[in-house]
């Protein structure tokens, strides 16, 4: 059998980071790990509970393809929570974790060939799923004065169809304000493009809340998961919200792609929406990472930082102390024992000169890999 | 926005008895469900007790993209249990379903526009998922004199880059034998193309064991799920076993369109794979069902069926009854109060005079809907 062209997508480089840490750790040393992506928390302790009780009475058989008729209700509700925005909820789609919400988007609204803009730097797995689906990414390269999102004025001269954002960003954790964000969907609407806003790390706010697309439009489609806020990363459960238009078309794809999300994850991810208390002290221990991070990054010499709005990342510019991040990342890891991501994965251009810090782990990990960044760099 | 001209699938005809049937019993009549492709049982003891434990124990986390090691080793060591087969660990990924093992298959072999061979009946989704890929189903009628499988003979005059084949089938429960078997994969391979297997229904034979691909080739992508024989169906779980040479390509496609399978449902797989006792007592329940519909199904007027040698269907040739099998279906569910499936989601030509009987539900039930069926032919 032959292999395909379209599925002979890029390697992740963060892998060699994360077999060499696992290396590491299998010959005895201690690594501390900034490279990971998800937290160490498990799902909230109610949605344990939750499933430890539908185990016993439920056969958890397929659901119907949309969801648990309860958790669409649900999840329409914290739109009125969070934003304040009455969503309807047979706009809502219970998806296999976002990956699924981007599989069924892309394959719902573009045929095969159409381009689809993504900011760069951004998570690599937008543009291989785009090109494992044949759609082209045109990944256009956003300014730091910019925080690193795309605007408008990026886009001119770019023939799109599509138009994918994300707040807070991965790699960056900066946000797009409520004009950035209005500016950018009137732009892709303009062009006649759809839009789609990835909100994955909503929820994971320090100062003001995120702003979602649903609040400015009806006409976007919004992609979000149970992963990062709620700390289900494992358990593959998200949502994606649609335009009316597109539901009965996503409805189809979706009993045909996936039949279903997880019947468990569901469940689980219902009891999730109602763990408020438990969930904000998992963020008040990202808030107290993040305050370290601001304060012992520099400190070490990773002064040169994205501005960190969200999610669970610093972004740093290392372009004055290297131009090889992976080299840089393999030597990090060797001789201060600290696990980080070459900027590669995410920006295969400027990436080179740049590495991801994630403060998702427990603080006493955050407070000890800081400590050994600054005399690593001392050091060296 | 949008819709593509891709993700327009066509619906699935049994959602109108399935919402009918739901109508009904809302209007507190008793439907017997004839019409559903999913076990009653729940998840093995086994399974539902690992789970619980791991629940109190682990973050469940993402797993790696090919799934927990000890997941594919058990996985492994099923070839050798069922088949005699000695199979590499490294050659079987954990996927979201055999669902997701579709979609990874389809993306990692074939590029956009290319042919794959299905028969005519079969999975509908098949041939959706297909076209949401943008490649191009050729469905072949299959001959009642083969059992409605398909036979090399079918293929001439074909040019094709794929043949997925099905054993037991979905909807006929018919089974190929080795040299039908071995006779396709050589067709398949003569021709260039990759052979698909799927094994979904492996486990639920009332005979002879159905024989794997695997036992003939090892240049072949087999795909099966825990969903059936392990009564799983909403745990979004399967796998895929594939050659050596598609490996590294399989794990970077998987890595970026599911990231991981569920990694709840990947510790109960572990457990259910050694949940043999409480398995064969549901085959046995299988076994009786099948044995009343043989019984009661020719006595009710459907004896134009299909030898069902495995699964837990009957396909029954109604021609000699209505041209429109859709209305029929209508009729039984109205006047006899079972939901059954109209054959035309699984062959939308021959489909119009056939009926797919499920009898994967409990004993009493097949007791019940055999009577009702029996009464509502004699009245007709």
């Amino acid at each position: 059998m032959r292999n395909s062209t379209r599925g002979n997508v890029d390697p992740f480089i963060v892998m060699d980071v994360m077999e060499a840490a696992r290396a590491a750790e299998e010959a005895g040393r201690h690594i501390v790990h900034m490279e990971v992506g998800q937290p160490g928390t498990p799902a909230p302790a109610a949605a344990r509970d939750a499933l430890t009780s539908a185990l016993r009475e439920d056969a958890l058989g397929y659901t119907v393809a949309l969801g648990l008729p309860a958790l669409r209700r649900r999840i329409a509700r914290l739109y009125g929570e969070w934003y304040g925005v009455d969503l309807d909820p047979a706009r809502v789609v219970v998806t296999p974790g976002s990956s699924g919400a981007f599989i069924l988007a892309f394959t719902a609204l573009f045929d095969a060939g159409q381009r689809v803009v993504l900011g760069r730097p951004g998570y690599p797995s937008y543009r291989q799923i785009l090109r494992a689906l044949d759609l082209e990414p045109v990944e256009v390269a956003a300014s730091p004065e910019n925080r690193l999102q795309l605007v408008p004025g990026d886009l001119e001269g770019f023939d799109y169809h599509g138009l994918m954002v994300a707040s807070p960003a991965n790699p960056t954790g900066t946000m797009l304000g409520r004009a950035a964000l209005g500016a950018l969907i009137d732009a892709a609407q303009g062009a006649g493009a759809a839009f789609l806003s990835d909100e994955i790390y909503h929820g994971l706010h320090y100062e003001a809340r995120a702003v979602s697309a649903l609040e400015l439009s009806d006409d976007v489609c919004v992609i979000n998961s149970f992963s990062k806020y709620f700390s289900m990363t494992g358990w593959r459960v998200g949502w994606m919200v649609v335009p009316e238009a597109q539901l009965r078309q996503v409805e189809r794809l979706a009993q045909n792609l996936f039949i279903c999300a997880p019947h468990a994850a569901q469940v689980a991810a219902l009891a999730a929406l109602d763990s408020g208390e438990e969930l904000e002290a998992n963020r008040a221990v990202y808030a107290e990472n993040r305050r370290l991070m601001l304060e012992g990054l520099p400190r070490a010499g990773f002064d040169r930082i994205a501005p960190p709005d969200g999610a669970f990342y610093v972004y740093a510019d290392v372009s004055h102390l290297t131009q090889d991040s992976r080299a840089f990342a393999a030597e990090i890891l060797e001789r201060a024992g600290v696990a980080v991501t070459p900027g590669l994965d995410f920006d295969p251009e400027r990436g080179a000169g740049t590495l991801r810090f994630s403060y998702a782990r427990a603080t006493a990990d955050i407070v000890e890999g800081l400590a050994r960044l600054e005399a690593f760099m001392k050091a060296r």
